[in-house]
């Protein structure tokens, strides 16, 4: 397991050389054959997507890299997303691998400022996988489905040869419309925004690892899975042209996101520890994992860059929403130094919260 | 491998009875564990869909079963689809994953009467699996999208442990808009309408099972994997208000797409044997593998039921477009005996054309 990447403020200058570096050459993956880390949502997935994905399909929709794409069509616009899910195990506190599909689907086109209608799934099926197992995954997409007021109106059933997948795999897509006049994006933060999170963050991922029985604690934890488009409304209502963007913290947790924000913006982002809202529970098993909970994955809470003379007011819409009680102004946007992340801990020191390395959770969803 | 169910004549008021007594119960899976059959695109298939999907999923565009859904979205209509695919290998003679995964889609859209337009990409990756069969493989999908002009604006890549899958599996999603007022489906489909098929049948099942080395013989084979939309805009502008439905026949083949039709339509469809058009290189390879062709897979044909007054107004349309070059027409429909598909055979005789059971084919796309 590696350790997130985490180093002392004095190896700034070492990581801006790094960042310019990385600017200058076009991203390469080094790795001859994939490994856990390119699904781990950091540094390696990051590389990968970058270097083929963009590279071939290279169009101004996908280059924005955003948790979904928006599109013009039709004289409407249109957000677009899918995301693959093979969590393990398939059924955990708080949820399965089916619900998860459908909030994660609808979160991504609430990230984008859409209003979520339709999905579709797509079901890879192990030979030998319990029928009845898989008639509660999906009738747990249906009860989540109803919940977030979409439909699943097309699907897909493959089914490979025993051995050949991990019982189920489900991969969802989305289409929503975005009614309100929103750009949202990393490119729209300046400095002098506000940083919020929409609630206590690393339950999922800690939620897993403890199903999995990697942790001999009993603790009281459910993954926090929930379709987060109707907290995203309230935001957006409350502070109208005021949130510059949006961003589920699923794989690689906030840190992750974070990253990718400051890197894309150009700008620097500062957090504030004790403002960081992680439930002792989570940051106890955090410990025993060794593991950071800013990069733990959360699966039903969102970070939102706002207007920073507006923070006040969006975190008042928050809180007022039952997804967003535990809300938080975590820190703020600054100019220096670009592209990088601090955090200022709670024992008054200054470090730099690194993009992941490695995948200490794999198959986290 | 099971074999196709075909049989004769006499056995037709069986199957009627079998039909009806279909009807009265609520579709229900028998099995207790998923098997290759469910995924292969036949009876096990329908079942399944029926069963779980349609039982909890329930909604007017899934309801339809069309090959995508249509949708109303501000205004205009929307067509929407996905497909996963685990076809092996992933390399084969005339194509791979990618272009098939994009090609797939693209035809799924065009069978609404959609003008396809964007498409999502997920990726399912084993732990190592070459960085350089991916990138051939979104080489390919790049490849395809851009013939058939849609872009891939939106992705994910998850990565499973090492036997947790076979490599890599293409999950896409597609979206398209119906500029024209077409309404499709098996419910349009009349007596006296006649059924084209657009090209040669059954070569892409039949190159992938030589491609595994099943098959001892050395044949000049390739998958006839194809975008269709342009075959279909030209079939659709030569006989307005005259196309019934579409369908590509890609698992279970022509004979599937011809019993969901039946049914759906409550009407029967006799087709002539000696119109079928089968390259005698896959009619050669069906009977070393024991099936019958119009069951093999084809991922660049597809089954239009038209106007009947109108049929050779429609073949000349398609004969004049490269990727209909070869089309036929193979039959008509009839009142009698409705939900069933006959088969005149080239001796003379009549036989039922069944729906398939088991998968002779497993993983064929």
């Amino acid at each position: 397991m590696s350790e997130p990447g985490t180093s002392h403020l004095s190896r700034e200058q070492q990581v801006l050389e790094r960042i310019e570096r990385a600017r200058r050459h076009r991203p390469r993956v080094r790795e001859k054959n994939i490994t856990l880390a390119h699904g781990a949502g950091g540094k390696a997935t990051q590389t990968l997507v970058e270097a083929l994905f963009l590279e071939h399909f290279r169009n101004p929709a996908l280059e924005a890299l955003g948790d979904g794409a928006v599109l013009a069509v039709d004289g409407g616009r249109l957000a677009f997303t899918t995301d693959s899910f093979v969590v393990s195990p398939l059924f955990f506190p708080g949820g399965d691998i089916g619900d998860l599909a459908v909030n994660g689907t609808v979160n991504d086109l609430a990230m984008c400022g859409a209003r979520p209608l339709y999905l579709s799934a797509g079901f890879i099926l192990e030979e030998g996988f319990a029928v009845d197992d898989l008639r509660r995954i999906v009738a747990s997409m249906a009860a989540a489905a109803e919940r977030a007021g979409v439909a699943v109106v097309t699907g897909d059933t493959k089914v490979v040869e025993r051995g050949k997948a991990d019982g189920c795999y489900v991969t969802t897509a989305g289409v929503g419309v975005l009614d309100r006049d929103v750009a949202l994006g990393a490119s729209a933060v300046r400095p002098g925004d506000a940083v919020l999170v929409s609630g206590p963050i690393g339950e999922h991922g800690v939620t897993i690892m403890v199903a999995r029985g990697e942790l001999e604690i009993e603790a009281e934890l459910a993954s926090d899975t929930a379709a987060l488009h109707g907290a995203v409304a309230a935001l957006l209502d409350a502070v109208p042209g005021g949130v510059r963007m949006l961003r589920d913290a699923t794989r690689g947790g906030v840190a992750t996101v974070l990253n990718e924000v400051a890197r894309a913006a150009g700008a620097a982002i500062v957090m504030r520890e004790p403002a960081l809202p992680v439930r002792p529970v989570v940051n106890g098993a955090c410990e025993l994992l060794g593991i950071d909970p800013l990069y733990v994955a959360c699966e039903g809470r969102f970070v939102a860059v706002v207007d920073g003379d507006r923070a006040d007011t969006a975190l008042d819409a928050l809180r007022a929403h039952p997804l967003g009680a535990g809300a938080a102004l975590v820190g703020r946007v600054e100019d220096e130094p670009a592209g990088l992340v601090l955090l200022e801990t709670s024992i008054g020191g200054t470090r730099i919260v690194d993009m992941l390395v490695g995948d200490p959770l794999p198959r986290i969803c």
